[in-house]
């Protein structure tokens, strides 16, 4: 740790009160060189924190505030907890006050504004701004993340697919036929949010199983625009998502078919070698089942690379958690690498299992 | 079976877009006796059934229309599957079309209308219908059921306390210390309806467990109205409701100590006598353990009654399907009585199991 | 109806202790048809069958009986709710008596003994009965199924996949690509059976998902074999089984490439008419989403068909419940065929939503 | 922390392989002051732990040994996360090596071992150590714990319970009915242990609700030996067990009755003082209702205080994670004492919520 690791800074969340938030404010809580100095909620402006999550009772003292109130200038960094369409409003304003911003929304996290505007139905409101911004998935971009003034922090779906095809597609490898690569997902329904809709509430969404947004979700284009960066070219991707009866967790499954000329590949070794040292991507042993609660609570994200009856299909299974790799704790990681701190400060926690 | 109870009858529903709405559903569609022939919601105004409730697909053909168009005044019967404050200000209405009306809401439960206003904040519309309604717990009211006009279904709750009280209390019996019997209940998500809010999100209910309504809770009122009825007397009842991560299901523990006298009383029989003649009242073997799923899906209430270590401590123990028997399996079993069909028409469905 | 359907038969069930076993049980208690003669179970002897399974209690009076006790030669029809093995080895005994057989395990599903002993890991011990053996897939077997003495009631996976693919395989169709079709399946708890084992525990099972068997589980080669023989030439299939946090349902996500020269193929029309009717497969509108839960207790199984973005990648949707139509209801299916009766007599439910 | 403090501890676990075993795991691996240098299993040994519990990958990187191999004198504490029945047999061995002891089985909870043997069907082993171990309820035994060599940490329930009563009968005060207090606990699956048992299987105990140990649960002399030792007198105490469709937490609803001459007794503050300096012990604003989430995966334990409609009757509520305060988390706050660490190393994560 090198010694401006040590010098704590000021950090504040805009939009606090989703699931998202309070994740954030778990982990910052905990956090080695973080002061939480302000969180805002137009809707519950002077609510303690620790009135609305009662898990934080002793450990966050603050009240969620306005925006006016906030004085998130005076922050280091600013996370946008928020639905999509309000971090792009606000970053030139902090950015010029020379506060870092780190969006868990979509407003940073596709380059083509076009694409951007068809999925959201709304205009961009800061182009330049997004010109700059990165892309905060660590593991494919560690270095322009720690010089990055904005992070798109990328989707909980989008991290489970890259980084389990990232191995197959980087370096311009020709292992496996990129026009017909199936990622069919699982999520947990905190993935939907804590807003109140009939479709996630309990009695609607326990003890059942269903995909959705099959003509289409908005993850689609995301992963779509970063596979094509990382493999030079585009990737034909049929992505199904589905809604699975837990809390957290985050689960994909992930065909490909190997090219002939590549059938006497190692994966294994290819995948292992890749995220070797990668403190927060494991990947499992041949023949492993990763489940999602081994990540439960947790930043780790589990690899198993199988190929079943060693025939020409791959299937490579990807576990996390969804509000921690897949969305705060990935946050984190880039908060880390911007403020040279270590990787994995504030991020240590052991799975919760059972 | 009489030949009045060939004949089917006209069947129409208030407000079904709600649990006890498509339970109702449920249960009328697989009925003998019963067209089913308007049900209405003003929101979903051509809406299909089944096209909200997919389980109904193919079994329930009907749209939802406005009351306006519905004709409910053509039916036999109308369920209210309605907020509460919606059955007092249509009933005068349709009894004057001859139409009988089952509420499951509680505009027919509590005879006191201060006791109404002050729990349901609203004065009640037409006193004098409630005068002449009665309290459709089967097991207690059969005679009075038969020949009324309007019905209050009654709540969740009361119908296991109740049930689980009456042999202890009826016909001036001295067993128990009735100034302080405690009742604690819990009941699955299902209980607190389709409505969207942000506290039965699947990913706020499930995996948790807590009390709620301690200060006061709706149904206190209902179950001491009842209890003196019963008793003759004022009880004094405690009553905890608790919410329980499960869909359907609802079970409560009931406390009463047995007075010194009546400690030679084989309460086991007391209960068995009580109930013998009862299809959906079944006490179990002594030393039985209840189980809500042994009801689920089903209009069975199971009672199982213990007095731990021989002590002068009694513990009842009730388990129901909160949406069936608590809801809208006993407002079935109250139309059977109403118009002369087997009390069990369209209510013999095994519990669904596991 | 005809008047040899109103004749009653007499039905037993070898071993009865697991949840197929409950659930015909369930159904077959509430089958205008059958009497319930004997039920076996060495372990339970002697103990009544409501003890065990409390949601039966006052509609299932019989007890668990060993098989010497159980006089099953004098059933017109015994279903066998066993592990894998047993039915194969009594099979040839009661033919002899005339009692036809329903198996429940795979004894009669695989044709091929060579695959049936490489994952069973037993040699058959009949194949002279299994050459005369029907697969009970009713929707594709209906009219050997009438005249078969024993048959193999397909697996729960195996149901949905074959119903899903079916309408693209007959009679000789090139619709998709049969070289490389993957069946990504999720199956609820239940499907694991009663068993007492640590993998399905609450506490590892909840709040969970993992996928399972990929590299090979006991339904490919049952699927595989199926489908080779809808097609009439073997289909390439890759199938990842997963598992649910739920009790009861069944999904599968089928992909399969449409051929070129099959682009303007209306594929929701050929969905719709190969199954016009069947009552028990729901070919639900364009652009549905089904959901286990609108199956739940009930023998319907729906399918959507998706083609995402009018791509040339078809998406399948098969919802299901895996201890009805993928198991018990099934298999009264087929008795009711096998002894003309209507088709859906005693599997009329409604699926129990919420 | 004194700097006897900063010196690190060697620790040993006999039985690591349930849940109590993996929650020790999961705490130990993030303790500032341990070194984790074994672990036994018979039936594991030579698995690495890590493979039993995916969640400790890369984290805890020892594997299960047979006790012969483990070295356990060479500890400074052992876990017995053990059946009951172990640690008393290996108690005066390691304590002849000056090990010491936490023993998270029941036998050194019961000082009347007529009592142990009568619930727990074996003889004790050794009586004269149990005289000397200390109960080891920090709040309640601060003190004795720091010196005892032996520890019997409490059962989950009777923390909840003798920590919810504790300020009411403490210092002989006479606030409430001591002849009839009522405790109705609910407790998360994951309280019934690691076993494989059918009551416990996803698809038994998910979606239901149920009563047990009704006649007698071992809890119950547990709590009562400790209550007489707090009020100095014995306590009439009813306790009823649930079982709750969650993984994780524990609920009890404590019912008294207030005596006439403290009726004007400021229960709130009562509460608030005795807990003001107790870091795991949050007694809630007046009105809460405390969730079993608010302490997922955190030794936390919260209470409210409710006087229902200001009436004569105390019901108390107390949430905790049955595996954490009421099982591994308060062994491990016990062990800090033990040796001088701060009672919260180790303990200091937030609660997970969602």
């Amino acid at each position: 740790m090198t010694s401006a690791a040590a010098s704590r800074i000021k950090v504040g969340i805009v939009g606090g009160t989703g699931y998202t938030g309070v994740e954030l404010l778990r982990l910052l809580s905990q956090h080695p060189y973080v002061d939480l100095t302000a969180i805002t909620s137009r809707k519950e402006d002077g609510m303690p924190v620790s009135a609305m999550f009662p898990n934080l009772r002793g450990r966050v003292n603050i009240s969620f505030q306005t925006p006016e109130k906030a004085a998130l200038e005076q922050c280091d960094v600013v996370f946008f907890a928020t639905p999509h369409g309000v971090a792009m409003n606000q970053a030139q304003h902090l950015l010029e006050h020379k506060v870092r911003i780190i969006d868990l929304a979509a407003d940073f996290r596709l380059q083509d504004t076009q694409v951007f505007e068809r999925w959201y139905k709304m205009p961009h409101a800061c182009p330049s701004v997004l010109a700059d911004s990165v892309y905060g998935l660590v593991e494919l971009n560690r270095q322009k993340i720690a010089d990055a003034q904005v992070i798109g922090n990328p989707g909980c779906y989008p991290t489970t697919v890259l980084l389990g095809l990232a191995p197959l597609l980087e370096n311009g490898r020709k292992l496996v036929d990129t026009s017909n690569i199936i990622a069919d997902c699982k999520s947990g329904v905190s993935g939907a949010g804590r807003k109140a809709e009939v479709s996630t509430l309990f009695s609607e969404a326990s003890d059942n199983f269903k995909a959705y947004g099959v003509a289409g979700h908005r993850h689609h284009p995301e992963i779509s625009e970063q596979l094509q960066r990382i493999a030079g070219a585009p990737v034909g991707l049929v992505f199904v998502p589905h809604l699975v009866p837990m809390i957290r967790g985050m689960f994909s499954t992930i065909y490909a078919r190997i090219l002939p000329e590549a059938r006497d590949t190692d994966f294994q070794a290819l995948f292992e070698q890749r995220y070797a040292n990668e403190e927060f991507v494991d990947v499992m042993p041949a023949g492993s089942l990763p489940e999602t609660r081994s990540v439960r609570a947790s930043n780790h994200l589990r690899i198993a690379v199988h190929r079943p009856e060693g025939d020409d299909q791959l299937v490579i299974l990807v576990a996390q958690d969804n509000l921690v790799k897949g969305a705060s704790g990935q946050a984190v990681q880039n908060m880390n690498l911007m403020f040279g701190f270590p990787e994995s400060a504030g991020l240590t926690h052991v799975a919760v299992l059972p």
